[in-house]
């Protein structure tokens, strides 16, 4: 080819002219050839390619895009009218969402619906407790609703607090106190105090932990009836009025939510498969996670009422109802089979003032963002899907319906999930639960956003962050939490193993001792709870839409994932000697039935060396290798894939992650090692410790299989 | 910089000249650089890419390369000793083929090892049969050992014929005869003749499905023991003479195998888990597929002198014992990190002439071919891996650990498994079992490889196998089964999803109602049988190496992975079609409990409206556009892993693939839409119709739910 083409290419020419004349018009011809050449072979583009200036101009410009007023503006228009699944009002806004994501720009936006069962009070039949006489007369009885918050005394279909998926029943008896209802409650009156629960009702204080956890231990212990009410000493802060004048909890105001144990399943009566119209149900009877016992929350003017013994009545109804997601995408140039999520619940309980609109309204705004973007000619290296999910508050329905209708897709293709629940729980400092693939990630991205907090001006969030919630376990770097679960994330993280991160602006939990937020789950979460007393200016709001929009952008938008798999390596040390240190509260048995620790420790071991090696050969690839980069993107991108047991954990088969797992005692926190935790929880009361301790040494070798079987995905492919 | 670049370029000379003279100049120079522009765009290696010349190329040459004189001697080498799995002769043979495999210039060979439950006879106390007359004396002993062949009367270490993991005891009992153990056979001795087998000995006769599945059936059946017997009817052939004049069992031979009903778990003490020194290990009582009663097998002569009364003398022992893969590499060039598997095992009862050197000898033609290839400066374009399986005969241990191991690796990057046991079991015609998605390849190639045959001269493979075995379902083209199970390509296929396929020279089913081969995993297999009477110029050895080693070729060198979806569509709309069919025995029921197939079919259009779509996008994508090739591969890739149900099918977690599964009454044979089927099977007789009906509704809506997940995974990626 060289030579055929170089024929060609002979200067023509006046043949008469000096020998130092042609030299130079020789000399000049090879030297334009090879400069054409040079031109040539370097202008032709490898592939579209955003270059790495482009990356950077291209997300300042998508940072610069996003408005806390926008994000204000949205909120407002999503909290006028109640939004529970499964009504009328919130198949309206799914379709809103849809309009509006279309007109900003997005290349399709669907509404993708399932038919689930969910759970709502009966119309004609009240829920209440009754306090009975000695006589069996009901002398009291506990409040039909929430006085309304101001202005909104005249909305219609404003859900009574209950407790979805309760089971009906009008139990009489002896009431019992529990706490919190947490295992350790249990325990502590069975067996300290030797308090039996068994044909008793409970009444347990909310917060610690997730709710469908107090009710499964009362029936565990026995209860006939559990009631759950919001105590001051959780949902009122010191010197704090309740709202309307401030943003405690008023005492006629209840918490509303599901008091299912689904362990993951998505839908109770399609487990394992999305709830679409061909879809096989279980009966109401074999279904997954529904409680046996009724449940009913109440507020601390009623609490303070209950005495001795109660009545419940409870009549709510499970029925089958159908629920919308949003699904938006940005399909991406380079590589539109690997995709990035971001998806946050529509649904609220009410007004859904913090939960969840001021994260819908945040995700919109990052949409809009995105949207603009794209209509200036832009497109994201990777595709990027928005969702908004319905029914998250009936057990994360639409988001793990919709994961287990795409699940094939998503293990093959799925980068990353990132969630948006709440933006503001409080108005301290961020707070970020996420995969160690991200420590780095959300590190390195904070560094590069203002600060919104008072007495940080100039400085960047990573630097207020730090200062005000540094991490216990590693040095001079902001804490991050574990991903437990309670939110959308789980079927992506827990179930699929998609790397996930969630972030929102939170309180002070050293000194802010309340549950959550005061008026969590009441009808008080209103537009003007945020706009009063949470975020006046939205500042909060849109640092917040910032690390969203960022995370999403950088991990659609990188050429190589900004991923970093030696803290994985690290944090599985960490957890690893965690574990090992809680065993060896049990010393003798350790001996006794010959438990090592070492296959985990030999494992952790090789992947710590593996993930040096893969980074280190990670900084050397050419990124314009467009195969070796992909291949190396894979390799990180299926390394969270590589902790899924598709055996799943003891007992949760949609939990299947060995690493983390929302804790079998308080599904909202995440627990390390959950196969090696469940094992030795309580060993010591097991009744026969052989067994007990064969367990712990099953999963032990689990746990060292894994990670192990993990290195093995980051080690050069061939 | 188009610009500053093409300032530079301005051509330097005297300037003092006509302008028509400096218009040449000016033009030639123009032209120059625009040739070498054009030359530069051109010449810029958009990768180190094989064209399509040079894979024809390549691939005759490897072709070429095979020789059956080199097939015959590996034959030879490895068919002199006995090679247990379990024993030393075995790792010394694993050892040899490490080293060869390492002259045949592979990148790297391994031995890779596992500690696995396997069953030998006790060296002190023989296993036999004796006949008990009235007085409870032993008036007949079944023979301890087959007669050697002739050459082979001085080896050491032939293991006599047992029945592998077979219970210890010594049952005695009334002899019951239960024809070949079938499902069927048990049905009609309790339905129809009334006999019951609880407390009785049973004896039934090889043949028609495996061996584990009659254990199965007499366990069910109550009976407490079962002998096993090759009947001349199933084991010899007529007008054949008795090895070592003729092919056919001789009455003193026996059948060797195991007795297990693994279900695809591998090693029975780590399911789910490789059997590595760390991994924990169920106590023999809890762990998986072990019969509960005693098993052994006798040949004809023994059989025919059983009587009524019977007592067993069973002493196998079950110990852990380590086994050896040899595991080795040729990275690919472009694509690495996709791996094209071929594999067989190595491990054999006693000399393995047939089962399973015939295939192994083959697998080292293939091997030495590859690497000839590859030291003349080839690779393939993916990587290729060539595996000899241990203790294949004890339940695919060795393959299975061995994929439980690399699991993650492999569900990422496994693009096809090619299995290669016995590559003769006659000498009629080719047979192959493979996944739809490999017809079309299968066809192509057949087409490209001469026959073997008597009378097809100049012909192809392929018209000889059409001519003597078309299919009944296809019109015009050989006949190709499904996959079921027996070997080791059952975990790549039935648990993980990767597509495989399996190809050897056959008898004429018609015709040769034998079963199996007649002298069959007995003391007769020996390197003289398939010398003398299969295969004496080993040119249908050859052939088979062509076809295995041509499939590895094509699946690891195309540019576009050789799938056709569209393939897989007819075959799905096939096997619904059947299942519809047999559902329709039961008409009043369907509609009694309201049944329809109505979602399946449904599923089944989409998926080959969807198939054909993406065949037509695959023919008009630019084979030069990486990353385009590569999501196209992956969807293809990945269509077959999109088949995997986590959950597993009822009862069987490690038989995960929705469309095909092993049959559960025949683990040899494949079953389609195997979850629908078994909840049909003899559904007449469940105690309550309307659970049972049920759960078939509840299989016909995962295999909806799977067949459109399947389609989702074809269609446009965003």
């Amino acid at each position: 080819m060289w030579t055929s083409l170089g024929a060609v290419s002979e200067p023509a020419g006046p043949r008469a002219a000096s020998g130092r004349f042609w030299a130079a018009i020789l000399g000049a011809a090879a030297g334009l050839f090879l400069l054409g050449f040079l031109i040539g072979w370097f202008a032709k583009p490898i592939e579209k390619k955003t270059s790495l200036s482009t990356h950077e101009d291209m997300k300042t410009a998508f940072m610069a895009e996003m408005k806390a007023e926008n994000i204000k503006q949205f909120l407002h228009n999503f909290t006028q009218l109640p939004h529970l699944a499964g009504t009328k009002e919130n198949m309206h806004l799914a379709q809103q969402v849809q309009a509006e994501w279309k007109t900003f720009g997005l290349d399709s936006v669907q509404l993708v619906h399932y038919d689930v069962l969910l759970s709502y009070p009966d119309d004609t039949k009240p829920n209440y407790i009754s306090i009975i006489d000695e006589h069996g007369n009901e002398i009291f009885n506990t409040s039909l609703s929430e006085p309304p918050p101001p202005g909104y005394e005249a909305v219609r279909d404003v859900v009574p607090p209950y407790s979805a998926f309760s089971a009906q029943g009008m139990p009489e008896g002896e009431l019992v106190y529990v706490n919190y209802g947490r295992t350790e409650d249990f325990f502590k009156l069975e067996r300290v105090m030797g308090i039996n629960c068994t044909g008793k009702i409970v009444i347990a204080r909310y917060g610690k932990i997730f709710r469908g956890n107090k009710v499964k231990n009362a029936e565990l212990a026995g209860a006939m009836g559990i009631i759950l009410y919001s105590d001051p000493a959780d949902y009122c802060a010191p010197g704090v009025d309740p709202y309307p004048n401030g943003w405690n909890l008023p005492g006629g105001g209840a918490q509303r939510g599901n008091v299912l144990n689904l362990n993951g399943a998505g839908d109770p009566l399609t487990p394992g498969y999305p709830a679409k119209e061909y879809t096989y149900r279980l009966d109401k009877i074999s279904c997954v996670g529904l409680p046996k016992i009724p449940v009913h929350p109440i507020g601390y003017y009623d609490a303070e009422s209950l005495l001795r013994k109660v009545k419940m009545h409870i009549h709510n109804n499970n029925e089958v109802r159908r629920i919308y997601n949003v699904i938006g995408t940005i399909r991406g140039t380079v590589e539109p089979d690997r995709y990035v999520i971001l998806g946050g619940h529509r649904d609220s309980w009410v007004f859904g003032g913090i939960d969840p609109q001021s994260g819908a309204a945040v995700v919109h705004e990052i949409v809009r963002s995105f949207g603009k973007l794209k209509k200036e000619g832009w497109r994201p290296r990777r595709t990027v899907i928005f969702a908004s999910w319905d029914a998250e508050e009936f057990g994360l329905l639409g988001s793990t319906e919709w994961a287990e209708e795409n699940a094939k897709v998503l293990q093959a293709r799925g980068v990353a999930y990132i969630n948006a629940d709440s933006s503001v729980e409080g108005n301290y400092t961020l707070r970020v639960d996420c995969t160690p693939l991200m420590y780095s990630l959300v590190y390195s991205l904070t560094k590069e956003i203002p600060s919104p907090d008072e007495g940080f001006e100039g400085k960047s969030l990573y630097e207020s962050w730090y200062k005000k919630n540094p991490s216990r376990e590693y040095k001079e770097v902001p804490r991050i939490n574990k991903l437990g679960s309670g939110n959308d994330f789980e079927v992506f993280f827990q179930r699929l193993g998609i790397a996930s991160g969630r972030a929102r602006y939170s309180k002070n939990w050293n000194t802010e001792k309340y549950s959550s937020y005061p008026v969590y789950h009441s009808v008080y979460e209103t537009y003007e709870i945020v706009e009063q007393f949470y975020d006046p200016t939205f500042k909060n709001h849109l640092t917040v839409a910032q690390v969203r929009g960022g995370l999403v952008f950088e991990l659609a938008n990188s050429v190589v994932l900004p991923f970093d798999c030696r803290d994985y390596a690290s944090a599985v040390s960490n957890y690893a000697h965690i574990i090992y240190n809680l065993s060896r509260n049990h010393e003798d048995e350790l001996a006794t039935y010959n438990v090592s620790f070492d296959a985990l420790f030999s494992a952790v071991k090789n992947f710590t060396e593996v993930a040096a090696s893969f980074h280190e050969r990670l900084q050397q690839t050419d990124i314009n290798n467009l195969l070796a980069v992909r291949s190396l993107n894979d390799q990180l991108m299926f390394l969270e894939r590589a902790f899924i047991d598709p055996l799943g954990l003891p007992g949760r088969p949609f939990y299947r992650h060995v690493i983390f797992a929302p804790s079998s005692h308080n599904k909202y926190a995440g627990e390390s090692f959950p196969g090696i935790y469940d094992a030795m929880f309580d060993i010591e009361n097991k009744a026969d410790q052989h067994e007990a301790w064969e367990e712990v040494k099953r999963q032990i070798s689990i746990a060292a299989f894994t990670v192990q079987a993990a290195a093995e995905t980051l080690k050069e492919v061939a």
